[in-house]
């Protein structure tokens, strides 16, 4: 168990819609190895999409699909309650139609990250559409991973159907001692200093441990770490972590495609 | 030159949006050999296209997207003074879309058909949507055909970049002696009898013929006929086509997968 | 307490949107005293409401703003887990829409009723949704009535406020001995015999009571009465409601403008 | 001729949407006397409006209805050849909307402006299109002002029927000898030196007149001229163009109210 330790970084981009502006695309993708594009259900048009995607291609970024409810005027964050069977059938659509716009550009979409309400109220908790974005992401394709949030069903269900499983960490966010993260409502949720952010991916990487709010060593096995795209200082916080990762000799490459013997994000 | 005479019949289906339904597609599929399925921008959500490619897979149909401008509420009936560069993402996106759900339902998508406003008012004149069309189509798949009217700038310009070509004629509508509709403001615009109807498809297939609506006979060389199917008496008619056109000895299939010396509607 | 029993008819209206049509409003308005039309957000659009004010104004309807989330594709149907403060926006918008509409129309717009799962699902339970329709209604006319379900949470908010709350029972749907709902998944949840249906109208105006599935007397004190207008037989059974109302020497009603004496459907 | 020199200044607000932002509102607001609010077509939710037209009341800015096409993906800057009925029902819908929220908050719609492509392409040239405006502003409310291009078949049309008609001109705009803007494909179409664009609008208010590209004076009698607020710069462009009018003794007042006599932007 040698060689360079290795890192997958993602972000959420392609997040513009018509003549509204979100995120910092042109900054962020340089620096990340996995790019999660919106579809146009939550944001994202398909002009937007096809010049992500063009971008995503041309630097080597794996893309991911960030699918969502069909929900703009919410932005995807908002938990909807519709039906399995439409669910699967409106990330399906999704998929396919990045899938067929990355062809087009010669991008690789390897992985779907569920985004907002749907990853976080929904999947985690709505055994029913955990199930459906199972079906669907299986349906249209069981090469591709999924990636999510430690301990979600959504995962455990992939799982079971054989769909390739990643889970990510975050870079900024606080942790509690039992793996979960701090709520945002609560002192330490978000983390603002840039060195110390990428101090602690660093460690996440190296180590596989951070440390907890409450100050114990906390085991992480994330394979991907979360980057924030729109945030204020979000491009000089990526800058950071990036150059420290690349500082302490860790190689920032897509988990999609990696060796199955070199699994996790340990040297 | 011997053999069956063979035509396509095809029509517009999927056109179901949510809680409201329209057209009868349960009664047309099983009489037409292609169906332009809605892609969810003028009509058609990613449920109601599942189950439409569900039934176009089981019954052998071939599939056309049915492409649109992005106007619901006008069912891409309205004229859209869209940039060429944006029409053709979102051209792609409905296409790859329905690729997409169609490869997960078992169907074939063989060609594009625009939809409304898009074909009638701007392909036909308007050189540079008509021509972002073509790239959209040449982008994702150049083996896709593209279905139109004749004389139609659209074709001329696929024909260029060597995309398969065919056009339509029309079951239930008027001709005028150049070979062009007579207008719908204008008396003999719409037949309304199915028997009436039957023998024209019959005729034009078998002699490559139609009566102009001043009496005239037009030579006709479509490889598909365009039945209707959200008009009353529809299903009617496209019965009374598919019966006439069996008892003539004609066969329908589809014109996606012609072999190419069997080039038009003769027999 | 003497004098002619009287009550209010209410049916859903105004519900096609653009090309896709839905219920049988011009056979259903004649026959109702109060009219649930939709403002946009579910279903209904500019034209379609426009048209419907008009019909409305020309037969004396009263106009009810059937607000909803925003979700075409769901039909209204879905329980969206939006903010308050976003939902009293969002019905203070269509509620302003529609009476400004209306206005053009000539149309008086009494009473707001909220639509699909606003209604169902989140204000029966949901406090805080409850309290945003509640503050967007009272913020935009103290005088509108609110039409719902008897029981609900938000009729109890919209009474502290002041503002006039009225509650319907149901033409078609079985009741339990509790005053609920049977449940559709149940038997015996809706009534299918015109003649049934307009017997048990009857009997809840005249008598204030509807016999319960398990066959007690259940007193019922709605002043108005919901006739669902877009299932199969709607408009036979709407009619025959109506036949017997008037033949009981019922007078049909809205609600609206009603006496404060004559507070419910007794005579 | 005697009096203090008064203009109106306009500016676009309320144009985020949803998680999007776009525009300086905050900054602009204190500067101008009107200002055009997006009615949710083209930008603007229905949160977003209530939010915006608070801020319109606690300064005292008279509102304008930012009306436009329903176009969120193109912003409405996209032509939409839709019939006359239906962009008249768009027009009132959106306007009504605006007004019934403005009530809420305590602004004041007094006007009404077409966006994007309504106004440029199709309401200066497109006469049913034009006149279709002009019933539906006409038709909601017959004292509300019109503001618009000089010269434009909306203005005209409006002036037939009653409305005040109101015409703006541009601070950062190059004109032709002929009164009309240099195309922005030609040099000298846009201004971006804050310090010469103010003098320019001093000039229009107290001359009456502004210089040509080509060098010649000409008159311009513009009651009301129009900021931009989405480009860089925009804001610093404000201020020094209301420092230059204060300084100058130029009072900034809306055109709605203005008495009759006090009909121009003459001292």
């Amino acid at each position: 168990m040698t060689g360079t330790p290795r890192i997958d970084l993602n972000a959420d981009v392609g997040e513009s819609f018509g003549s509204w502006r979100m995120g910092a695309d042109e900054e962020l993708l340089p620096l990340v190895s996995s790019a999660n594009v919106a579809c146009g259900f939550h944001a994202g048009d398909p002009s937007v999409m096809r010049r992500t995607l063009a971008q995503c291609a041309s630097l080597g970024v794996v893309v991911g699909a960030h699918v969502s409810y069909r929900d703009l005027a919410g932005f995807g964050r908002r938990f909807v309650d519709l039906a399995p069977a439409e669910l699967e059938a409106d990330v399906q659509y999704q998929l396919a139609a990045l899938r067929g716009l990355a062809a087009v550009e010669g991008a690789t979409v390897g992985y779907v990250k569920p985004h907002g309400a749907l990853l976080y109220n929904a999947i985690a908790h709505h055994e029913a559409q955990a199930a459906a974005v199972v079906a669907a992401v299986h349906g249209v394709d069981p090469s591709l991973a999924l990636l999510g949030l430690p301990g979600s069903r959504v995962l455990a269900l992939a799982q079971d159907v054989g769909l390739t499983c990643v889970t990510e960490a975050f870079a900024d966010r606080g942790y509690r001692a039992d793996g979960t993260l701090v709520p945002r409502s609560e002192p330490g949720a978000v983390l603002h200093d840039p060195g110390l952010v990428a101090d602690r991916v660093v460690s996440m990487v190296r180590d596989g441990e951070v440390l907890a709010v409450t100050g114990e060593r906390l085991r992480i096995g994330a394979r991907s770490v979360c980057l924030h795209g729109d945030t204020p200082g979000a491009v000089a916080m990526a800058r950071a972590v990036r150059s420290a990762l690349d500082a302490a000799g860790v190689r920032v490459a897509p988990f999609v495609g990696e060796s199955s013997v070199d699994s996790g994000p340990r040297g």
